[in-house]
């Protein structure tokens, strides 16, 4: 039976004080350690049962925070805090250091064994440390086919896997397409998988509040985007047991 | 241990004599069986072995043929037999209805628990007994993005993954985008992996022959695929141990 252990973390980070949450596999020893970005609204329990997820695989797991504790649930209110966010990459560096600092100061997280993967918002930002070149085993995203400044993609130096829906309006042909041709000019070792059908978020269970149009749920697809996920840790981030 | 026994099976299929490899696992009982279809040059070990390892995983699998018991070594005799293959619906399909009999004819293998996967021109002829609307648990293709006769993929009534390379010139983006929106269109469960810088038959090891531009192994890619295949009969055709 393996026991995780949880703790929330306060840190500052993007002038906000950002509130995330701390997963540990069972044992003493240091474990590669994973980020996991949220989408825009934030950080909420089903990214913290990701992070528990992966800590119940033997990873010491972080799921990191974006809007500073809070999680919007009104569309217009989260897009005023995040799409400025979204066209500044030293912001969203300095979020993804931050959460990387969270794991410096963990025992149990192995920062030379560490892949960073996330969702919409925390997706860009996965890529972004990367395109900052940050040491990195593997890069994973879902509804994040975000390019980057010119020339910075090719400081990434591990896989980057990415998947997203191609009903996603928000991340449309012509955007898969940039984000390929950006990886495969700086000569990453990439690949993309478009889920048929599945709009943008569609590896979130609805919640009880507005949607934005383009924006539902698929629970086969986000159960297989979830998977893809895992297999990408599995084959560039081991487990050594 | 699991053994797994082999039998080399003859039968008839556009008008040649096509010499299958058939693969059984351990056991006496009914297994789900899966089709495997071999890129334009024929069936060789290679796809034989792929064969054994499905029967290593518990499948009745049958790497089937499309050549008459012929391997192309030369490009342009591959293409000459290919060419005008691909370009037929009709003749893909006896190609594939010829291999499912023999599945038929196998009393451990169970035909209401079947999937077709294959790769380049077998690809395509797993494909097609999907528009001809064959009961299939899911279809799978590498190198094979290959569209239809108009409204045909309607009958596609299982999950259908495609992995191709980004670089294939044979598969470029307008034909990869014209699948999906074939798929899409016709409200199929799809899914679509690209896999950066893989060009053509990239799946396939480099054997010593002359290769067509264009073509090209990628070993990494190459194991991503199939564990990509095997995942996607883990999910939709289980084999119930």
């Amino acid at each position: 039976m393996t026991t995780v252990t949880t703790r929330t973390v306060e840190y500052p980070a993007d002038g906000l004080t950002m509130i995330g949450h701390l997963a540990l596999p069972a044992g003493v020893d240091r474990r590669p350690a994973v980020l996991i970005g949220p989408e825009g609204p934030g950080l909420n329990d089903f990214q913290r049962r990701r992070a528990d997820a992966l800590a119940v695989l033997g990873y010491v797991a972080l799921a990191f925070d974006i809007n500073g504790g809070r999680w919007f649930s009104d569309p217009q209110e989260m897009l005023a805090h995040v799409t400025p966010l979204l066209a500044d990459p030293d912001r969203m560096r300095g979020i993804g250091h931050a959460a990387l600092d969270v794991l410096r100061a963990e025992p149990r997280a192995d920062l030379a064994r560490t892949a960073a993967v996330g969702y919409g918002t925390g997706g860009a930002i996965a890529l972004e440390l990367g395109r900052d070149g940050v040491d990195l085993r593997a890069i994973g995203t879902v509804n994040a086919v975000t390019t980057g400044r010119p020339g910075e993609a090719a400081r990434i130096r591990c896989p980057v896997w990415a998947g997203v829906g191609s009903e996603d309006p928000i991340m449309p042909a012509e955007q898969r397409e940039a984000f390929a041709a950006e990886m495969q000019a700086a000569g990453v070792d990439w690949r993309l998988t478009v889920y048929g059908g599945a709009q943008h978020a569609f590896h979130h269970p609805t919640v009880g509040h507005t949607v934005l149009p383009g924006v539902a749920h698929h629970p086969q697809h986000a159960q297989r985007a979830w998977r893809d996920i895992v297999a990408l840790l599995a084959e560039c981030l081991p487990v050594a047991d």
